[in-house]
């Protein structure tokens, strides 16, 4: 097992940007991918700081790839053009890099809280590329979560990124949903105590009806925090294989 | 020598930051702190990417910190309040975690390109906590910058930080210094192809007469890269010591 | 929390070595030291990948200091004088660099399989330095260790450290414990199944002997990996605080 | 261009080894790969933290590999097999895991000091693996350097590594050319004042006898340093090119 930490220029976001991967040394010329996404405050060490990460990529041989996103809520914004930067430019510099697949079937897209919003988002805008994806406790409405007074982000930070109500209409996964019809494999999960569970029990009844024979509810107890991401990644990668 | 990554979360910045220090381990209790800032598309990794800094600390046995910025521009905006992270947070944490000197008279700023800028604002602005700044091929005048076409930031990108006249009024070095008065050591240098010469003339000039017995002009020839920075960064430090 | 990454020239190794510490960032000038050792096949990165180090850290206020050790057995070897770097130049270098207290009382040692055959040896040679020590399935008879055919190390491999009878006998933990009576608080655990469990529990009774009123024995399941180790660090710390 | 920092876990080892790289994000499924030897008392990070070696892999949109040698003389020990992990596990490793060329006429090997002994001897016993090898102030006698008052390695340390007679004839460069004949292209360099400067010299005429057409003496000045090294791998990165 090799952990890797990366670090180079992008053009797209105009500065230098990390990358943390745990990649088996297996001899493999094409693993299986997982892109896993951090949270509001992480950055690219966040989910190995919490969890083991390498017992999960060794148990099915995957490569998992952990990008730094900073606070951009993947998600073009006049500061940081993360989305953009993201498909256009991070993908395709990970693929020619390392030794993955760049088929569908074997990349995967994994994320909690702003993370999870930003792998549903990613996944229903590129189900091209991603087959499944799996969301842990995730933002599923932006527009309640700027309004939410739990919620840890200013306002004006958001309103930085979100800048008019039609680019948070736009960035609502519901819309997203609507619009592009993605097809694959969904998982979402949240604690029964996280301040966001009610909006998640929405998503998962929206995705319920429109989804229905490719979308997973994971119940799961806990708040919103490290402790219920760590309690449950082992069986959303076991959902993944 | 040793060479230190950190790591750490910023309340402040809601989220975690990375910085580079080099440190010389002959015992001391207080050493001598460089602030040493990137310019724009750095990070914490870019001074010890281009120059040998572990030869500058030892000639010194200097402490010389490198602390990300990102493309803040060393300034409080919404999406990133990096000025009082930097003086509120990021200062009393090194000085806590390290054992470098609290002294003004053993604490000088250095910067090059944007990094110069934020090191001329946080000395003129600080000069309680710093005795001497120096600052190569520096932004000396932000609204040029802005709309100077040869310039690297998109002029969006700039207005989410300085998004109003007064806010760029305010953030202009020689708005500040006339306001302030600060009593320092001051050195400035610009390569005369720099895209940025004609405003740092100007610039000296200004420092010439209102800062007459404790300024510094550094002639040097080269353009606005690190081939000018590599080549001056020596006879810098030796202004320093 | 920091996480800070070193990596320094030790002059007793004639060479680089890397440390990971793991520290608060709450202003102290003198945290508890947890120093805590990795096993064989181990380096300063491995605490870090398996547990959450910095929920330990957190939860008293301790730093945690996880020093490479390369597959030194903590001794001195023609190849690589570890233990005396260890002592001599490796403890003062990092008490000088970090806000760490030099106090006994506040300075621990914890350590697994060799990490714990380290951990004991440089505690019973350095109680005016260490107040409590902890070993989690330590190799407490290296002489068997040797020669058990489920052990890790060849032979060879074993005897370029250990090159003679009586440089064996000279550092057995039984042996330098009684030629030193050393007064600090001792803890060993080692799952049932380990393959070492015999040679542990021969150590515990002889420790249950003399050095009774201040050793604990923590009986756990499990074999000789991070599956017993993960379980229950947390419960070594407990103990520790 | 990016910069990896890999640690991984490697077999023939028993223990964790770390590798720097940089190689350039230009989208290449094949660069050509320098692997870039450190010396006695350096590690993976000594070369990058002397040199400017991004600009090296960029002036030839080479992928440049640093690998940790420790102290092991690049040879097979008791301690450390690092000769053959070096052969058989360290190689296929990378050429797994990056985006570089197998092919000799794409592979070149250079070291200085303790690395260029290693380079030579690594090239001349394989090949069929490179194409050219180029040693800064290499050690070529191993012998003459175990007894050299101005050596900087201990006798007790080399004797662990070479521990017999017919070792220390193997392994001596002169001895793997006679027997090997190796077919490729060769440069060595050492400085004037340079304490190996006469065994140098030697060596350079026994290769002008027996490797004529394909080795290349470049005279420099200098000691036995960084600055020699510093002053003169641009240059040896030209005749590579």
């Amino acid at each position: 097992m090799v952990l890797m930490n990366l670090s180079y220029r992008t053009n797209y976001l105009h500065t230098y940007f990390k990358t943390t991967v745990v990649i088996p040394d297996t001899g493999k010329t094409n693993y299986t991918a997982v892109w896993l996404l951090h949270g509001y405050t992480g950055d690219d060490s966040a989910w190995i700081r919490h969890v083991n990460i390498e017992n999960l990529a060794r148990k099915n041989d995957w490569a998992i790839i952990m990008p730094e996103a900073r606070n951009s809520f993947y998600s073009d914004s006049a500061f940081i053009p993360y989305y953009s930067y993201f498909i256009d430019e991070f993908i395709p510099k990970m693929q020619s890099l390392l030794p993955i697949s760049t088929d569908r079937d074997k990349n995967y897209i994994v994320g909690s809280s702003m993370g999870g919003y930003g792998a549903l988002k990613i996944a229903f805008l590129n189900d091209d590329k991603f087959s499944k994806v799996a969301a842990l406790s995730p933002i599923t409405d932006i527009e309640h979560f700027r309004d939410n007074p739990k919620g840890p982000m200013a306002k004006e930070t958001f309103d930085a990124i979100f800048d008019s109500p039609e680019k948070v209409a736009k960035n609502q996964l519901i819309n997203i949903f609507n619009n592009r019809q993605p097809k694959l494999q969904i998982l979402t999960l949240c604690g029964n105590n996280d301040f966001m569970h009610e909006d998640n029990v929405m998503f998962k009844n929206f995705l319920s009806i429109h989804a229905k024979d490719h979308y997973t509810w994971m119940p799961v107890e806990g708040d919103h925090s490290w402790n219920t991401w760590t309690a449950n990644i082992d069986k959303v990668f076991s959902w993944l294989a």
